[in-house]
């Protein structure tokens, strides 16, 4: 590997560890916006997310000119590959951030989480905090030994979620149907950002190994 | 371009259109399992996404091998990064299809579309099919001017999905919290299956047309 091709590759994964600080912030801003029903902080969120989409596609072009500057071995190539696939991951993550903010938004100037919820959504956010902060790192270090940390904070997520819908399900439900059906959505979208999270893991994890891909089974 | 590549392009295609078929089939079973609270159709389609995600996972393998023992042309390497790309999405659409038998499952023996919402899940199954089989003619013909139909079929999607959020939190729903967050979930299934359809379109577009790619922005 030429020093010319390293450093591009290492340029693409910079940004790739960019775009898990734009969404790991998309997602925090989104989580308090929604939780202190701030229209202005939900609106800068929903504002911002045009900045993850054109560092994805910045991120494609600079694979499209590796590859077609240079003949790629097949380890860069595995990267290159992966980091297409990476960067639609995080774009979709970014996405469900504005999902969360536009959902803050639309009900504003309403709460969306009843009082006896907040503690949960508080705590998603805290963790799609910590999993997209240990994604960066994967990404930044191919240290894959995160993968199973990533994994633990992936099913607090879905336990948190399932959770959620037995609450909104239960006779001691007073809020009616639609906060039942806005808090599973939301539910649903903290959800997904982890799962994204996991793939990414699993992508970089493919990367590292060279084992080949078997099909990560994502949720929408 | 050589003959080989040509072909090894061509089957690349061949296979995006296959996937497109297999998810096809899979939306168009998954609402007959839906509608008819059949349990076996559903086990079915649960079953038959492993199909697709091997599908994604063998053009993956495709796109490196080609760009590993070719120098591709810029075309082709666009053609090539798409690729990666559109398999990614319909897998997901694979995904949501198989999420509408996993919400027919878990209701069953229950039919989970109260009676006078089946006219309305036929009809998004109805407009999933047509965006789905237009979708892989873009893919094979490179027909680009299909995309308005897609776009139209997704707006037909698009408004189906808020008529169904009205009616379940009108005055007159009578089928309680549970059934409102079901049908609201699959009819996100429905509305998200053909943003992706959208997405793939404009995938096409981006490879045919050589225009730089500007950020799709999908909904999670």
């Amino acid at each position: 590997m030429s020093t010319g091709a390293s450093d591009a590759l290492t340029s693409v994964n910079a940004d790739l560890v960019r775009m898990t600080r734009l969404v790991g912030s998309a997602m925090n801003r989104a989580t308090q916006a929604l939780l202190d029903a701030d229209l202005s902080l939900a609106e800068g969120v929903i504002a911002s997310d045009a900045q993850v989409d054109t560092l994805s596609s910045t991120i494609e072009d600079s694979c499209f000119d590796f590859v077609r500057l240079r003949q790629p071995s097949p380890s860069e190539l595995r990267g290159v590959i992966g980091a297409v696939r990476i960067a639609a991951s995080l774009e979709r993550m970014g996405d469900l951030a504005e999902h969360i903010a536009k959902q803050a938004r639309m009900r504003y100037p309403r709460e969306v989480v009843p009082q006896e919820l907040r503690a949960t959504f508080a705590m998603m956010g805290a963790v799609a905090e910590e999993i997209v902060s240990k994604t960066g790192a994967v990404i930044a270090t191919r240290d894959v030994s995160l993968a199973a940390d990533i994994a633990r904070h992936d099913s607090e997520m879905d336990r948190m979620h399932r959770e959620l819908f037995t609450i909104v399900l239960s006779p001691g439900w007073v809020h009616g149907v639609e906060a039942a059906i806005d808090i599973t959505l939301l539910s649903r979208y903290y959800e997904r950002y982890a799962d994204h999270a996991v793939s990414v893991t699993r992508r970089v994890v493919t990367i590292v190994t060279g084992e080949p891909y078997t099909g990560v089974t994502l949720d929408g």
